[in-house]
């Protein structure tokens, strides 16, 4: 994986966000000249007759009626929630909550975790059309497949920059996964695909805060959005991706078009996805996994003196944080996930808490943790030596973390891993049927039972 | 303005739009290994578990706050309609018809129309929260001035790559605006930027088609949306807009963070704004309005033998449909611009019509036009030389066309053209009242009475 070349040019930007919105919060009311108010004045007249004179356009009337489908509020539920909302906001606030532990799948080829915008979008669309599962599989591994397959074209360059592939490639992803539950054809779908490229969302900068989540839940809302209105006939460019000002060519500076192409509909990319068992970014498992079984061979966290971790440069760049204090921080810090992995023997959103972040023997244990950069290894693999208090020296090369690709997880540690998220939530007795209706969705009639079972 | 560098790499593309849309709608329901269905279930599973599991996190409770303040789904009034939507889909709704007649306003220095997505989110936010005319004329010029800053910092280079700089700023501006007009702090004005920066929208090879338009009316929804989610407490980077991998070092190649922040609070950017006389992009203006002046001169279509009109590169590159069919073709088209020059003296909405595209003397005398770039002219400037059946030679030389920043339209011409928009969709009567809420919207309690003369 590349490194960032600008990473260096953040030193000569001021803080302009910070004074941007100082600015905009403090400036005094009509802190201008006479002309200045006149010219708003203008600027607002002008705008008002534009939009009244093109009111009645074909344009507006297909928008709005894509947006009159979004109501009455009450068509899709929220998992995990009680409530009920409109398919947007469904859309957006599942993509959210899927992603915000950092737990969601991996498409291994891309880093971009495709399910958060497809399977948001598309499940909130089939619960307001009443699709059937079978449909919902289908736009499920299609939408999977348009996303990853241009994420392909485009990484690493196009991650490098600073683009969250996830919610960028996202977008696209779930227009054509709404595009195909609501059945467009081939010239609606390609203007559904071309909406949606207009809205590449999300920013590698935005790690470690609640943005990094709205991505996805971002990308689904667009994507379905799109959609809509592709099917009322809203139209777009026919070349919106592959254009000299389209959307590959805009958002990264190297494309392999072949990998977008090559085997479609032979290959599906949804069997590259591979799913966390730790609740954080990929580049820590291996190093979490190292510590975890070291713990399984009988290691003791009060026995250790010191850790000796040599991991690829790009895991101290992605996860590098020594000191976190809150719990979406910690799972920034690989020096967390291995102080966890030797304390529980687990990495869940229990042990990336704010209380777990910010326990002392954990951060006793982090501080003793000694990371090195080393690009002789692979960034899928991690070296972990424990100096023991009583002079013993315990190590472990990890090749491949658990849920990584060349070691999946069993369909059996998933059940697990759901029945971790959905019991507390939702006790056992709906966890075990929303278990068992998703197992079985490609025949179930519709997705309403399945709604109401992951309703709280 | 530079030339975009990358234009000729269109010819390497396959028409991946057309090849991915026909796949999705076309590839057969299971048409797939089992193992790939069995892939897609374990996604699902997965996706469902990670959605419940976080359900009750606090970013979920704080966006579906905010999704919540778009509900009932009558808060807004479409300007030129009699409906009344949500404020997320009137912020859409009118920043599409805003700028879908290119009509609307210019920001000289960077091109951004900054009205569309600023004025379309404020509105529709302050006939939900009965905010102040003064607020909004406020919110307006402090949305403004972020958006146009910003793309100070990165014009021309980010346009020149392809983005859209009305959508790509916008949605930054209207947060502020947004932000602004509900009172937020510093810190959460930030949070608001930083949200709305991980939605950049717009690509220029939507310009001929809906989603053009699309672009500030999306802005307009994403900058909304940004500002309620963060005053329900949802984060961001408060970097956002400047760091390594944020949205500016994202988006442009090459930055100029003194242009964003130069007599802050001194200069308003609002007072760079210009108005159209003409309703298509202002690179065709000085070639239409020298046609106008010839025609104003005394000149007869039915005289004119030929054309030589001579204009920068860039007016060609950008405007040089030969034969549209369509009237939104005939907006990218210089040749159809000193047609309806020539022939009705004026290039309103009505003259980009697709029945006067069509029109065959107006094909006819398109067709009789030859134009010649040349790069020692500026891009404000054209000239025209008129070659008539009897041998007459006329020629304008146009500097600065109406309607440009060093030729404004006067207050009584923006009259003339709000009335030509407004008054065949409300009435005179409708239309008088409104435009003069307008010019006084600064001293109105609220905007109730402003949007509803603005409703059909």
């Amino acid at each position: 994986m590349a490194h960032n070349t600008v990473v260096s040019a953040i030193h000569d930007a001021p803080p302009l966000t910070q004074i941007l919105a100082d600015f905009v919060s403090s400036h005094p009311s009509r802190g201008w000249t006479d002309a200045v108010e006149h010219e708003a004045h203008r600027t607002f007249l002008n705008w008002v007759g534009c939009a009244v004179g093109a009111a009645m356009h074909p344009a507006v009337s297909a928008a709005l009626a894509a947006m009159q489908e979004f109501a009455p509020p009450d068509q899709a539920s929220l998992l995990g929630r009680g409530t009920r909302v409109d398919m947007g906001s469904a859309a957006l606030l599942n993509g959210i909550s899927s992603h915000l532990f950092d737990f969601d799948d991996t498409h291994w080829k891309t880093l971009i975790h495709p399910a958060g915008p497809v399977a948001s979008s598309i499940l909130a669309l089939a619960e307001k059309t009443g699709a059937s599962g079978r449909e919902v599989i289908d736009a499920l591994v299609l939408g999977i497949d348009i996303a990853c397959r241009i994420g392909c074209g485009m990484y690493p360059e196009h991650y490098d920059r600073g683009w969250h592939i996830t919610g960028s490639t996202g977008a696209i992803g779930a227009a054509a996964a709404c595009a195909r539950l609501l059945k467009l054809d081939a010239r609606h779908t390609a203007m559904a695909l071309g909406i949606a490229a207009s809205q590449p969302i999300g920013l590698r900068e935005q790690f470690g805060t609640m943005t990094k989540a709205f991505h996805p839940g971002a990308a689904a809302r667009a994507g379905l959005t799109a959609a809509l209105m592709a099917s009322h006939g809203y139209t777009s460019s026919p070349k919106a991706l592959e254009a000299a000002r389209g959307y590959m060519q805009v958002v990264s500076s190297r494309l392999d078009w072949d990998k977008v192409t090559e085997e479609l509909g032979q290959r599906f990319e949804i069997s590259s996805n591979t799913y966390k068992p730790f609740a954080c970014g990929v580049v820590i498992h291996p190093s979490i996994d190292g510590c975890v079984q070291l713990r399984e061979a009988g290691l003791r966290a009060e026995e250790i003196e010191s850790v000796e971790l040599r991991v690829h440069s790009l895991v101290l760049e992605l996860t590098g944080k020594t000191s976190p204090k809150k719990g979406l921080e910690g799972k920034f810090s690989v020096y967390h996930g291995c102080a966890v992995g030797f304390v529980f023997g687990a990495a869940g959103e229990t042990e990336f808490s704010d209380e777990v972040v910010n326990r002392a023997d954990i951060a006793s244990l982090r501080n003793r943790i000694r990371a090195t950069p080393d690009d002789d290894l692979d960034e899928t693999s991690a070296d972990v030596t424990v100096v023991c208090k009583d002079g013993r020296r315990l190590h472990v090369f990890v090749e491949h973390a658990i849920g990584s690709y060349k070691l999946p997880m069993s369909d059996q540690h998933l059940e697990s891993k759901f029945d971790d998220l959905v019991v507390p939530i939702l006790g056992f007795g709906k966890a075990a049927s929303l278990k068992s209706l998703c197992w079985s969705l490609a025949s179930l009639n519709s997705v309403h039972e399945l709604c109401e079972k992951a309703r709280n």
